[in-house]
Parts: structure tokens; sequence; C-alpha cells
């Protein structure tokens, strides 16, 4: 059992459309990267370089669009935007809309935010495929720095029953996304009543305590976890931890 | 901005009722605590020191516990303690009950649990005051070690939307549980839209990283988020986490 370390990444420049966040990343870590780094980016610098940004000024909200933003006291261009990201709206209370995403995540606004964007009156999204990206992240770094590391992509998300937000996965390569326990045994060669242990939320939560998010340090590395490194291999991405309706008791 | 380290407390020799557990750590750290470290303790650590643990064979259970165990193809016995602990159980599918705890936390079985149990046929209940837990143990550990400490006291829960289970914070002392970011500003100056980061939720889950629940390591420090620790204050406790329903929209 050893430490883990949590560092980082300070120096980035501002990211936009085209960059090569992978050259960005690599030249900008203090400690070279090494096998069994996992490298924690929050999904916006993804979406600048991926140019998956809105100007509203552009945005024409339709009639649907119209009609939530009057009831909720919004900007009917916004709510277009998240009504364009999500696949199904699931509540819109006190100004808030909570929407299930293309990619199956739960969360407010579709994952469409305004803070952090390049300018104001534009809005970031979320990546169209986050796991998709990880993987050529992963495969781009291991070029770059010959380090066989895991690329974790997240956001900030509100979660039921519990007061405040916490960063989770919402793409992930190289890592395991669930630690299945199923089978294993305690101490004292019991079996145990965990299932899985969601290690990409955690390694996702843990890389948010290392970096503020009024400072633009959009990417931090975690060291010393590299039993969940899928060395080699992608894995099966941050999908793996959509939980399926008819499997969901905590809803 | 600096790095973050969490290391597992080794050593730790298994917990039994009356345990002077603030004492166990306190000889069993490797490099002494110092203000600013948050001491991480997996509460199956903290219930065993305050015997809350229940022999099978001493529990009778009632009707109501015959037949939901008769349903569900559970241990009637097991049932009857989920029942004593439970606020209200919310639902029971598929042989897993889902229970609001005394606390007001929302979890599997109402966080009683047969695994890393001292013995076969018992069951480890939560603590019965996990926040005066923590500051108990915050109070005895600055004592002994004359750091002031944050003390954080955690459970594996499950979660809606989203598969596999996160340690989260059921007890805190000593540490801000949630980090209030309304009205604060984003790098280029807009207003953020997160209202409230977790922080002891992200600690928990950093701290389950650095240890393996099969080693039975409950105790971790993390160092570096000495920012979060709420000097020479108990604060709120992980009481603050509770979501009341009326604002919660995303169960």
């Amino acid at each position: 059992l050893g430490a883990l370390t949590i560092t980082p990444v300070v120096g980035l420049p501002e990211i936009a459309a085209g960059d090569d966040l992978a050259a960005l990343i690599a030249a900008a870590v203090q400690t070279p990267l090494a096998d069994g780094d996992v490298v924690v980016i929050a999904h916006k610098a993804i979406s600048k370089a991926e140019g998956r940004v809105r100007a509203l000024a552009e945005v024409s909200p339709a009639a649907r669009a119209q009609e939530i933003a009057a009831a909720h006291g919004k900007d009917a261009r916004l709510v277009q935007v998240v009504l364009d990201e999500a696949a199904c709206l699931r509540r819109a209370e006190r100004g808030i809309l909570i929407a299930v995403t293309r990619h199956g995540y739960v969360c407010a606004n579709a994952g469409v935010d305004a803070s952090n964007a390049p300018s104001v009156d534009t809005v970031i999204m979320l990546p169209l495929d986050p796991d998709g990206t990880a993987r050529v992240l992963r495969a781009r770094l291991g070029e770059l720095t010959g380090a066989d590391v895991g690329v974790l992509v997240t956001d900030s998300f509100g979660r039921a029953w519990r007061r405040g937000q916490v960063d989770v996965a919402i793409g992930c390569a190289g890592l395991t996304p669930l630690d299945d326990w199923r089978g294993r045994r305690d101490a004292s060669g019991r079996e145990l009543k965990a299932t899985a242990i969601a290690i990409a939320d955690e390694l996702a939560a843990a890389a948010d305590l290392a970096r503020r998010k009024d400072s633009a340090v959009p990417v931090v590395v975690i060291r010393g976890a590299g039993e969940f490194v899928s060395a080699g291999l992608d894995g099966p991405g941050a999908a793996a931890l959509v939980r399926p309706l008819e499997e969901d008791l905590f809803r």
C-alpha cells in the first residue's frame, strides 16, 4: 500500500479550438509523466480544444425553449442550447434544468455552462464523445512521452440526496472505471457486500481537491493509482458508469 | 496551488470496543500529524470502538422483518437490525434494502454491514453520532499530537444514476464539508454556476483510493488540503451534506 500524490499542472495556456492538448500537457508537467500516472482533465479544456462552444448571439430559440425560459426566468438562447444537448429534460424547477445528456449522464443544464467560457455570451458544452477523446489523448500522450498513462475527463455534477457538487468521470481511457469486488473476500475471508467501487469517480473527486475552479487549472496528475491503470488497454470508458434505469434503486 | 498526498496508515491493530482510537492512530502514523492534515477513518473502525456491533444470534425478528426477509430471500435477523437502524425504508427490491438512516443518509441496508465484522454472524452498524465522534477524535488527536487536524468519518454508498459505490462523508469535524462558491467569480470575472463543492465527500473518495477494502486499513491521512481545515473550529459536520427533500431535483 503506497501513498498517492495529486499534483495540479500549472502554466497551461488558455485552450483554443484546434490546440494539441496532449502536447500542451506534456510540455507543462513539472515531473515527466510515468507509467501508471492518471492525467485528469476538466472537460472544459477539451470542449474548448474541440470547439464545443456556442455564441448565444447565434442561437435562435424555438417555441419550447422560449416557454421554458419564460417559466423559469432563464435566457431562452441558453435553454435552446441545453435542449439541443439533452437526450431528455427530466425536470425544470426554480430556474434549474436537470437533463439526461446524449451520453446518458444526468446533470444540471445537460452540462452546458457559461463560467470559464472563452468570452461573455458564449457557453461551453460537454465533449461529443469524452471516452473517445480520452482514448485519443492517451495515445497521443504515449507517443509524446513514452508513458502508459490513464486519462480521465471530468465534470462537476450535483447528486441526489446529498448537498453540493463533486467532480465525476465523464470519459476515461486506460483505467478501470469500476473495480469489481464481487466474489472477493474481506480480511477474515467473508464475502464483501460491495459490488463495485467507482474508481474513475473517486479519481475525479480526488483531482478536484488539487485545483480551484477560479484559477484556470484544468489538468491534474495523480500518481500512485497505477493498480487501476490498465496497461496497454483503453478499457470500457466512463460509459460503464451509466446506471441503467432498471437497476437503479437510489433515484 | 500545491500537491496533495494521501497516505494509508498501516499497522493499526484490529479495533475492539473501548479502544482509544485516536491514541492508536497517533501511534501508528509514519509521519507525525501536522496542522491542516485530514485524518480519514472508515466508519467501521469507529463502530467497533464504540461497540456498534450486534450478534445476529441475539436478534429476534418481528413480523415485519420476517415478511421482508421472506419476500427478498434475506436473513430475518439482519432485516430486523436494518429496520432498527432505519428512520424509514425507501425500497426493497431484488434483495436490496434502501433506507434512510437516523442521520438522514440514504444507503443500502441503513449502513448495516457484515463484511469486516469482528466475527461471523455479527454485523456492524453506523456510529450513532458520527459528527460527534469526529469532534471527540479531533480534540483527542490535538491533545496527543498538538496538531490541529480535520477528522472525516466515511462509508461506501451507492448512488443514483451512476454505477458503483464511492466513499462519502458521514461525519466530520474541523473541516469545511461544503465549500460555498456562490458569488465567487471565474478566471475572467464571471459568476460561477457551481453553488457549493462537497469537499468532505471529495476527501472521502480520495482517501478510498489509498486503501483496499480487503486489507483492513481503515485510516488514511490527507496532507495538502489545509485550506479546507477550519483551524480551531469543528464546523457544521457532515450533517450539512444531507439534502432536504424539497431542494433535491436529482432523485
